[in-house]
């Protein structure tokens, strides 16, 4: 979608010169800080200046992502790369400065893809394109094989009737909406997360679903299913969007269309997955965290740049910004980077995921996270922000949105609908939350695929986040705002 | 590409209502024709109405490519499916009106991609997305193993010492440049039909090549490499560009790259694969043939849609179109749709390819060929004319260049440089060639790609090609010109 980068990851900070630099040269805070350090700059200065340096050429978030993907390639949950990953993440938030740096794992099943395979062998012989999805169970060693039975929504599957799909496999043809904040994923994906278990319930022996995805070429977009009885019930794969078309002209041309599907995935069950913690630790009340959340672990597909490379670049470089200004925030600035967030789901056999086990181990701490946030939904630039509800209309909004105002970046009239998957079990557990909603038109052109590589990423959109994530989240840190409630001290006018 | 297009195939022509009604709605030449059809109507305003025809609704051309696509899927030289759709083309042939239907066969050796696979195994774990080039030997059946030897172009592979890549995987990372005429591909096919040779000469045990190709997508392009004593020395395979990104960027953080590379790809020695030969022929001189290109066959990945479904459509309805005109141009209009173009090397045991097989067979009819020209250039826009040299400056080039100038096309200062694979040989035995360059800008981001499918064809850019191809072909039938020697009588001023 971009042109091909082609040049190599790059060692990490050049930042603190960068920083310094501009720092130095806004001549009030510059006297300011070479005076007294501690006699802090207006904080909406401050974040105008993070925000600035963030798009003047920082280079900690590409080079994360570019290391990490090249370095670890993909990171599936309970992988040996999600491991390693995690350990080379450790060891950099170190050499970054952070603090209380640590690794917390967590048992988790892992899903492992094997060799996988679809054709279709009847009215023709053709190869499919197609991905098992996540955790969906292995078919026999010989594949298996049947008739094509498709529906053109969820909907028109679960009106099928009891048995009507007995040794037949059904197909969910539904093609996703592109949308810029995302609502056409959450139309799509109940087909992928509900349709192998309402199959099964209707005697169908696998599950085929044109890919909860907007591009046209090529490529499954993979992406966990719902368990029933603590297990996927049936085969189930995701096809590509040409390889759902053509299934579909054929059954327009009156043709009953027959398909081979194999897979031999398999489970391991001994595995572990990690959070990695580490702080920037508040200069007043480091006990008082803004938690910043992405996740570590991608489908096995790609090497998960942008879900959740860019994530993990967003908020590692947004805190490094934070931490090397003159001052520190009032309160602790926390990145986690999740593990295990792409299968989701805390049942029997497979385990926790990282934001259900952060917010169990983390259980005391939660009532002094004061905010939370997370970054997961690609590369492409932020365009609005949804705050809590307690503060959408006070002096804390206006001046988040005057320093973001100029970056392209507008209010949203109402608080975030959901969290996400890494922070919400902590939201759910009473912490507020706030979003930075990246226009995601184009996400589901790659998400979940194996195209999700380095390339896909544009460094100025990326450094766009960075800077909204630096500016906000400084505001927030460097404030005794609560926002449970809104008391507390808003940050004075500029 | 462009948004998917639901409807399915549809049953072939409406044409002829459509074509009738635009004739008639032409004052001059609606009186004319339904006074004494024999008495044509000037050449340059049937061309022009067979222009605006082509431009106002014909059914032909997609509904070709769509329902032989959907029927017959990938049609690999030698293949059940190439055959199939030949006798299909022919009963269409049939239906549509053509003359002199018939299909010639001739022997190939066929090669059957098998199961193929390929990974990074040090320093990290990464699957890689490959594709064996077309022809290439199988590896053993439990793969092999190698450390990447990188070059940057196909001359610094030359330029390695004999020996030099012993035990090693040679790969060549050059980057194909995007060209509107497609100057990219020629300059960097170069490293895929010669690379395996060059590296099995210094000991290499593999060949890796970066895709010829524009895209950044995890989707390997194929293509036929050089035989070298009659066969293609070592496994070869294209890796998709982000795959080529990735290696190349962990050699460029200091790290060995060792690789797996498995193939099961296997030959038939004993296939065949066919011409299909169909005629309108001509009212005055059926003896002179202007004959119309593209293939039949298709790399096995995708469905050959651009490659060359839309070829063939293109001319398919481009002579539909002349055969339903009021009266039949002076000259036959003959179009082939050739075999086995996509293994085009003529050498023991892979047998002859198409263009080969009909230069050979009609050998004696050549000298009558008056004029050649192939559609083998994907689906977009035609925007230049390329007429023989004989006829560069005469009356001809003015008829035609002002009937394809509302349509966009330019007329090319010099002949063309190459008349194509299918025509190529019999263009070789003396027939002059023209072409209707199309805008390659787009054509490599998907040529022998599995993304060479329906959904990548824009019917209005379609239509323009047939526009082009229909007044074009048109003049040059109707026309007694010689395009050997220019003699003959130009076409009358309008």
């Amino acid at each position: 979608m971009h042109p091909t980068r082609p040049a190599p990851a790059t060692p990490l900070p050049r930042l603190c010169a960068t920083l310094c630099v501009l720092f130095l040269s806004a001549p009030a805070l510059g006297a300011r800080t070479a005076a007294a350090p501690a006699a802090a700059a207006a904080p909406e200065a401050v974040a105008a200046q993070l925000r600035d340096a963030a798009l003047a050429g920082q280079t900690i978030a590409y080079a994360w992502v570019s290391e990490l993907t090249s370095r670890f390639g993909p990171r599936p949950a309970g992988s040996v790369n999600e491991r390693q990953a995690a350990e080379w993440a450790a060891a950099r938030f170190h050499d970054l400065g952070f603090e209380n740096v640590h690794i917390e794992t967590f048992p988790v099943t892992a899903w492992v893809r094997g060799a996988e395979s679809a054709q279709i062998i009847s009215p023709l012989t053709q190869p499919l394109v197609v991905a098992a999805l996540g955790e969906s169970p292995p078919t026999a060693a010989a594949g298996l094989e049947g008739e094509v039975v498709m529906f053109a929504s969820f909907e028109a599957l679960k009106a099928a009737p009891a048995g009507s799909l007995s040794g037949k496999i059904a197909m969910v043809a539904r093609r996703m909406v592109r949308t810029q904040e995302g609502a056409g994923y959450a139309a799509a994906v109940v087909a992928r997360t509900d349709g192998p278990g309402e199959a099964a319930r209707r005697g169908a022996i696998a599950f085929l679903l044109r890919s909860v995805g907007t591009d046209s070429h090529r490529l499954a977009h993979t992406g966990t299913t719902r368990y029933v009885d603590g297990r996927v019930p049936v085969p189930a794969f995701a096809l590509s969007g040409p390889d759902a078309d053509q299934i579909e002209r054929l059954a327009a041309l009156g043709e009953t269309v027959r398909v081979r599907l194999h897979s031999s995935a398999s489970y391991v069950q001994d595995a572990h997955s990690q959070n990695v913690i580490a702080d920037v630790r508040g200069r007043e009340r480091p006990q008082e965290v803004v938690l910043l959340g992405a996740h570590l672990d991608s489908w096995d597909q790609g090497t998960g740049a942008v879900d959740d490379g860019t994530g993990m670049a967003i908020i590692i470089a947004a805190a490094k910004l934070i931490r090397d200004a003159p001052q520190r925030p009032r309160r602790t600035v926390r990145v986690v980077l999740f593990g295990s967030e792409e299968v989701a789901q805390p049942v029997a056999p497979y385990g926790a995921f990282g934001g259900h086990a952060y917010a169990g181990s983390h259980k005391a701490e939660l009532a002094s996270h004061v905010l939370a946030g997370e970054s997961d939904s690609g590369a492409d630039r932020v365009y609005r922000l949804e705050l809590p509800q307690a503060v959408l209309q006070g002096e804390f909004a206006k001046t988040a949105l005057r320093v973001l105002d100029p970056i392209g970046v507008l209010g949203a009239p109402r608080p975030p609908e959901e969290a996400g998957t890494d922070v919400g079990p902590s939201v759910e557990a009473g912490v507020p939350s706030f979003a930075l909603n990246q226009d995601a038109s184009s996400y589901f052109d790659i998400h979940h695929t194996a195209d999700d590589t380095l390339d896909k990423i544009d460094q100025e959109q990326l450094d766009q986040n960075v800077a909204a994530w630096a500016a906000l989240v400084w505001l927030a840190a460097d404030s005794d705002v609560d926002f449970r409630t809104h008391a507390g001290t808003p940050p004075p006018p500029p």
